[in-house]
């Protein structure tokens, strides 16, 4: 099994921190001065480490191993959010490149083919998972001519800006990849918590959003009696109310609901309201759950729309995304490196934020590990987790990279 | 008993109705120049039924009996909301001016003291019954100096411009008035739906205003688990809910309570809320209900706040006003003048809406009279009577001010 370099591992990691860094975090959204400097630093380290490196005209950068395939493809993204942590993605991008790094090292796995990728803006500067939908071929060309970022700046002019433009873009070899391999920081606290060191994913939650929208009868809150009244908000509340004591009999400890924005029309003391709308989203690994959890809103919608005195009107509020199911064998080979470094102390669970293998495994199988976030922070300068767990979840990743493609390598004899 | 002149009466409502007339409605706010032209226009009305007449200076308009006291003083105001209906104010204002002049007309009542008036400002154009509290000396220097009109004009400056600035404003006579009666538009419509034609009014309704504050922990609403979470929104929800179905409990029929606003902080849909404020405002007679009322509210706030996960504070949002009792015997007197009109066509109400009554009812007894309103509406240019209630009620009210004026005559001698 290959054994990764901790302390190189480590300086990486640090030296990728140093560009952009602010405080404790790092500002490096995609298409920024710093984020392109990242870029190009990857590309040398890439280089470094034998790889055929190439920075391609949507700023994926990838390390192609020399190696045939069957090929693994590792990595993640190393744009941040506009005021981000130092390892959400960056752990995952230099996790790719030591594995790449200790595979070529070791006589025993020296054959495998491992390619190493940082993804484009998977934090929607200006068009979440740009890189890896480009890869994939799933970039619609009008979300990239409609995607504008900060200030307004078109991704068109941005890639003119960067020098982008005319850059080919790289795209899936067709039969080179047994997969796609991510590590992400688990921006939760259920391993900490736990005190566990590894997260093996099963799914990436799938999301849906709706709008309740309620119509009532605007009026006098002094002379319209209660029996008269079409109160719209009385309407929501009820309903709201009941979201939070039904969900919880069909969802599992991992289902999460959010009534995040609420309005009432026209909003003053002293009238009754004659409009509201009710914003819910909700987030499942299972399908069949998003599907019992959308029945009950529709049911209480009904309810109180029979009652013929509030209309109320279920709506979409986005398009639905799926859950994205990681490969289960590639589980089964987390699980059993897990269990080498961490005995005990790693679980499977879902993923509740989206990563960019929710475009990936269209096309290719995928696999995700988590390793803890400290207190459960992301998104913010204060995520951070610990060395040694930054350390083993490398080598976990590392000794299932080595599993997978020996197993592939196998078959395909 | 005083026979009112029908025709006379609805010809004063309509040339009054002519001044600010727009489409069905009337646009005379106070100190608008359609206010000031009816405020003359009034004062010459009060002058040719031999009445004193005076427009004083905050823009009451008092015609004064040359008879001596005990006196009623009868009317309401000439005012209108910036869109009003024809009848809200005027319809008591002619009535004053009606029953002064039956009265007059009658050898059995000429001997007794009308005073007739139409208060300023009680829609609250530059500050709620401002010619009431004036004349009962309850207005505080400090709401005057503050009081602003539409476009920013401060009071001070429209009574310049009105020519106000420097007239005598008028004060209750000490020992003059037995009382004050006041008929109005009933703004509802519970003597449509029962097909009667007389309210009796018991009290005004008190008005209490909360504003419920709950605080809890902004997080992530895809990898914060329901467990973990301090949702503001979900407290205030249940709160809400909740009122709608306790409050019914210890309710009258004639209760009402109006969640009109809320707002919920950050208001993202994939944002855990950590802040939530709700509106509530409640009505009724009784104080003791309104108590009632208010401890619900408190009980349901500190059962969400003792367990320990989301704050929630329960904060008076304006003063409380209390309710306003008319005097029993002032109704008496106009149940059976109702009984003698509308034989079993009347009920004894309170009113859901504020009147110039609320103030004055501190200084002297007070009573009032609602005739119907077609569909219950007000506040709009829609707003109308019709005419047989429209005579009916000013009739009913010159028999009730005659039987009062006799009774308070045979006491004093």
């Amino acid at each position: 099994m290959p054994k990764i370099n901790a302390e190189r591992l480590l300086k990486d990691l640090r030296d990728l921190r140093a560009i952009g860094t602010v405080g404790h975090g790092v500002v490096r959204p995609a298409f920024s001065d710093t984020d392109m400097e990242a870029r190009r630093w990857l590309k040398k380290r890439y280089e470094e480490a034998g790889l055929d490196a190439t920075l391609d005209g949507v700023g994926n950068v990838l390390g192609r191993s020399r190696k045939n395939g069957p090929a693994l493809i590792i990595g993640s993204h190393s744009d941040t959010q506009p005021e981000g942590g130092w390892l959400d993605g960056a752990l995952g991008v230099i996790y790719g490149l030591e594995v790449a790094r200790a595979c070529a090292e070791d006589p025993e796995t020296a054959d495998l083919a491992i390619d190493a990728v940082s993804w484009q803006d998977e934090e929607s500067n200006f068009l979440g998972c740009l890189g890896s939908r480009s890869w994939c071929g799933a970039l619609d060309p009008l979300d990239e001519a409609a995607a504008t970022g900060p200030d307004g700046e078109s991704l068109a002019d941005a890639l003119v800006r960067t020098g982008l433009a005319d850059v080919p873009r790289l795209a899936i070899e067709e039969g080179r990849h047994a997969g796609y391999l991510e590590a992400h920081i688990e921006q939760g606290s259920y391993l900490e918590d736990a005190g566990e060191q590894i997260g093996v994913v099963t799914a990436i939650v799938g999301i849906r959003g709706m709008r309740i929208v309620f119509t009532g009868e605007q009026n006098h809150a002094g002379t319209t009696t209660m029996a008269r009244r079409k109160d719209a908000a009385a309407a929501m509340f009820e309903m709201a109310h009941r979201i939070n004591q039904e969900f919880p009999i069909v969802a599992n400890e991992r289902t999460v609901w959010t009534m995040g924005d609420a309005t009432i029309e026209p909003g003053a003391s002293s009238i009754v309201p004659g409009r509201a709308e009710l914003t819910l989203q909700f987030r499942d690994q299972d399908e069949a759950l998003l599907n019992r959890l959308e029945g009950i809103v529709q049911a209480i919608g009904a309810e109180i729309h029979d009652r013929g005195r509030i209309g109320a009107e279920v709506l979409s509020s986005r398009t639905p995304i799926k859950p994205s199911k990681m490969d289960d064998g590639f589980q089964a080979h987390i699980d059993a490196a897990a269990e080498r470094t961490a005995p005990g102390c790693w679980r499977r669970m879902p993923s509740a934020a989206g990563h960019d293998p929710m475009v990936i495994h269209e096309k290719l199988p995928c696999a995700m590990l988590f390793i803890p976030s400290i207190a459960g922070i992301s998104h913010d300068f204060a995520e951070d987790s610990h060395d040694a767990d930054i350390v083993a979840g490398c080598q976990v990743l590392a000794d299932a990279a080595a599993s997978i493609l020996q197993e592939a390598q196998a078959k395909s004899r």
